[in-house]
């Protein structure tokens, strides 16, 4: 079982790495919508870019949350955050550039109507196997717990 | 880009050969809620067994809904499902033996108070990359469509 410090660097680091990130957002109705999006992590949050009329983006507009996940299954991220969505031309240089970076790709440079969404977490846990499941939490309120 | 009927096909086996499922569920306040569970595919159905008292149990009984995702994320099987919330001590011989074959373990028999989800899929969607978006639907309203 991975002590608190290590679930921590290894969640940042899987953050940092891993090409996309499972983003569950929900209606006012108990209608879940997941879909695989690319992942960015730049400056604390998780950054997806989805077109505007998606579910993701009208759920998230809505509610102002989501719950995240990295996988696989076995040895997961799990993060609740906070959601913020932005349009892709009012997006800052900084975001627009890290997103870039990270994907290889700029939302909306082949047309459309795009969307940043800004997912900042409150809590992250991580676990691998049943025995991980206890001391899961790493943060918590939006503060690393180790 | 994959065929229909090789998409149905590539589907099928992922359900009958992958270990887990992401099971997203959503409260009627715009919480989306998202875990991974063993994953059991019987009958035309995925079965998956949580606590009773789980936000995963509860989100189903109230919403009668589902959504689920086998990855990895860039071969994925996207599925809209009816879910039936079942107790233990309710469900048929059928259903507690086909869960104990697929997963090797029968929920309730270390003690909680366990039910079955009965995820019956609606609309079934594969695709591997961007290239497959189109056509990416394999099962719409029940029926599959190959």
């Amino acid at each position: 079982m991975r002590p608190a410090a290590q679930r921590k660097s290894d969640a940042i680091e899987k953050l940092g790495k891993d090409q996309d990130v499972w983003v569950a957002t929900a209606d006012d109705h108990g209608i879940a919508h997941l879909v695989p999006l690319s992942l960015c992590w730049h400056d604390g949050m998780v950054i997806v870019a989805v077109e505007a009329r998606s579910r993701t983006a009208r759920n998230a507009s809505a509610s102002g949350q989501a719950r995240l996940a990295l996988g696989p299954t076995r040895d997961v991220v799990m993060i609740n955050a906070k959601a913020s969505v932005i349009p892709r031309q009012d997006a800052g240089p900084a975001i627009v550039g890290a997103y870039r970076e990270r994907t290889g790709w700029e939302p909306g440079s082949d047309g459309g109507d795009w969307v940043y969404v800004l997912l900042t977490p409150t809590r992250i846990q991580a676990w691998r196997d049943v025995d991980e499941i206890a001391g899961r939490t790493v943060m918590s309120d939006g503060a690393w717990l180790a």
